[in-house]
């Protein structure tokens, strides 16, 4: 390969305290690996003098982003609830609607029914054998991380969701699995380019 | 436009007890609106013959569904948590990614900040003014009915959210903002072929 490959780094790292410093923790890995990292707050200078609202400039910012990336790291970690963050769920989707390679990790490695049946009342369906939730709704029991339109987008390009059970406290701080992503992603485009 | 157009149905209606009815009378008002509904569980006759583990033969049902539609209505109601569900956020961002039109409704007329604030404990930081919650991790304060990505994909589209104000007995089965996104994208699929 000619040129350094690009990956989009998504995950709610964006929301952490020191956001920025987590973006350049990544794109040093990144480089270590023969990538350049691309971070959702590397237009952060651009952002206040923006002719258009906020929210919306941050939008066309990741989607320019997300377009110029070769391929894309998720941190499916779950985040305020069962599962991951919706903001990157929706980048995970939108990689996969551009036929682009996908490569995740999580810092929970508990399967999604455990989060749910732990975070409120369940109940199993005894004529169906389906788990529900306190609203009647039905709770997956496939083994996977997170919702199945999650896990089987990953396993279908035979990447599956890398889990690191994390320490509670490195949550969302901890890039073991990060770190495994990028050397399964350089494994793949070294074996694609010879 | 010479043929009946296309609308993927996504939404965790799918996990409704009555999961299947829901989708009769959803495609029911599509037809009644000049369209043809694609339902998730459209192929469930299939499902268990299947020679594949049935949670990926569910995906590629879905991506078949997807790839067929010309375009899709999201129910992002919050589910089990301040965030719409999972698995209908990642089919956002993979029409998004695909470029077809997407229309959207929720049945919480509330801001995401309000359900997080609501959820748990949150702090407002005196230098920054950003809102954080326990893990330290900023809430977005946009006035936003979700994460921004997913506002701003359907603002960008000039087809924002609409939200609806649902009792909370029917918060997962009234379609008022479903009816309302079908009579917006016949009128837009109209204009559009005149």
């Amino acid at each position: 390969m000619t040129r350094v490959p690009k990956i989009y780094l998504a995950g709610p790292d964006v929301f952490l305290e020191d956001a920025v410093a987590m973006g350049q923790r990544k794109k040093a890995l990144c480089a270590h690996y023969g990538f350049e990292g691309l971070y959702p707050l590397d237009d952060n200078g651009e952002r206040n003098r923006a002719d258009v609202r906020q929210d919306l400039f941050i939008y066309r910012a990741c989607v320019t982003h997300m377009r110029a990336a070769d391929l894309a790291i998720f941190n499916l970690t779950p985040f305020r609830g069962a599962s991951a963050d919706a903001g990157t769920v929706f980048e995970l989707g939108y990689f996969v609607g551009l036929g682009k390679p996908v490569f995740a990790y999580t810092n929970d490695a508990e399967d999604l029914i455990d989060r749910v049946k732990r975070s409120g009342e369940t109940a199993r369906d005894a004529a169906t054998g389906d788990w529900r939730d306190a609203m009647g709704m039905s709770i997956e029991d496939f083994g996977n991380a997170d919702n199945l339109m999650i896990d089987m987008a990953l396993y279908e390009q035979h990447h599956p969701i890398i889990r690191h059970a994390a320490r509670p406290e490195e949550r969302f701080t901890d890039l073991t699995g990060f770190e495994a992503c990028l050397r399964h992603a350089a494994k793949v485009l070294s074996s694609e380019s010879t």
